[in-house]
């Protein structure tokens, strides 16, 4: 709830919600702040899709309102190491600057692009997202220019925003460290055990330990000096 | 194909195809530009599903080199006319400047983040839209300031950007007049009995005459004096 001008107004938000640690925090950040969730998790042919699975126990976790798969073939349109076409590399060196083979053409922008068709349904002016420039694996849209950009489009291309109105894309994770996340996740009482990260998991679901997302996953809770209760 | 420095390229271009007589023409001033089409067809939940055998018949006539149809149920997401939630207005005054209920939240926003992945994809530069801010409907993201907002968010988000490459968002048509579109399609040999317009066809698929686009389409085929094939 928000008090503005002595008028307590429900404050309504769409989050973006993968099942991984990132959007699970950044979702209990915007929970913290008042907001009431709308959590959309997209599956769009990925190969680790058992983050679904860990998407529906962290939005059960932090009490959304709603919860709202939704499917779209992106693997059908794009070559991708996320959609099958290509290996999932392993062992990589991070923080080469390089864009990795598990890039996926437009991915937030096809994300942020549904969530500003629900937000403007529900009346909601706020999306969060959990993405991260600083311990992330190079991807384009996942930069702070990225979301003011899409912001400035948000406002162009609703009739809320030719109404005067704006959207806010709230990335409060943006700048802050693997290590910085998961320090603020535990301070809110976040049960990491819940979440999915790995890319190449085996049949049991469990983490590789080698794609970039298990390997920056490790370097945030070693950083941290807390343990991965995904690791036992 | 393009010449340049008298080498020839192969010049792809994603097309959006919705089956109706916009993006037929759209599709068509691309291909007399030598691009090689890759047309995106997308099912939102429309209650005019029947628009898609349109695009498939559009897509045929244009011979482009492929046509994807993909599916994302935007309908669980936004209420619409469009998507079955409202009444679709019928005999409305157009020119009123008033945002209809047929309004579908980002429909444009989702359609060229998916064709923004497409062409990453493909190594196209040019995604075509039929969109047009003079007949229409008042929609938001039909307008010229919506277009360069999703072209300068398409070079931020994409790893050809990040690149200093670039995404054009070629709009064609959007300041003609529907008559000046149509005399265009005709003077192109566009054969317009396999388009379809309505919002709100009968079961036999014939077109309503009272919807939106319907009237807009009359009025376009009166104003350039042809006969709408349609209409036998």
């Amino acid at each position: 709830m928000e008090v503005l001008f002595g008028c307590e107004l429900d404050v309504k938000a769409v989050l973006l919600l993968s099942g991984g640690l990132d959007s699970y925090t950044a979702g209990a950040l915007a929970r913290e702040q008042g907001y009431e969730l709308y959590a959309l998790t997209l599956s769009y042919g990925q190969v680790h899709d058992c983050e679904r699975d860990a998407a529906r126990q962290v939005a059960c976790d932090l009490a959304v309102a709603r919860h709202v798969e939704l499917s779209v073939d992106l693997a059908s349109l794009v070559n991708s190491s996320l959609t099958g076409s290509k290996v999932i590399p392993k062992d990589r060196v991070l923080d080469d600057h390089e864009i990795p083979t598990t890039y996926v053409p437009a991915r937030n922008t096809v994300m942020l692009a549904l969530a500003l068709a629900w937000a403007e349904d529900l009346g909601a002016q706020s999306i969060f997202i959990g993405v991260n420039a600083l311990d992330y694996s190079g991807y384009p849209d996942c930069r702070p220019q990225f979301i003011q950009a899409f912001e400035r489009l948000a406002a162009l291309g609703t009739r809320a925003g030719a109404g005067g109105g704006e959207f806010k894309i709230l990335a409060p994770l943006i700048e802050m460290s693997k290590a910085a996340i998961i320090r603020c996740g535990i301070s809110l009482g976040l049960d990491y055990s819940l979440t999915h990260s790995c890319y190449d998991p085996g049949t049991s679901g469990a983490p590789c330990g080698r794609c970039d997302s298990c390997q920056l996953r490790a370097r945030g809770f070693t950083e941290a000096g807390i343990r991965d209760p995904l690791l036992g």
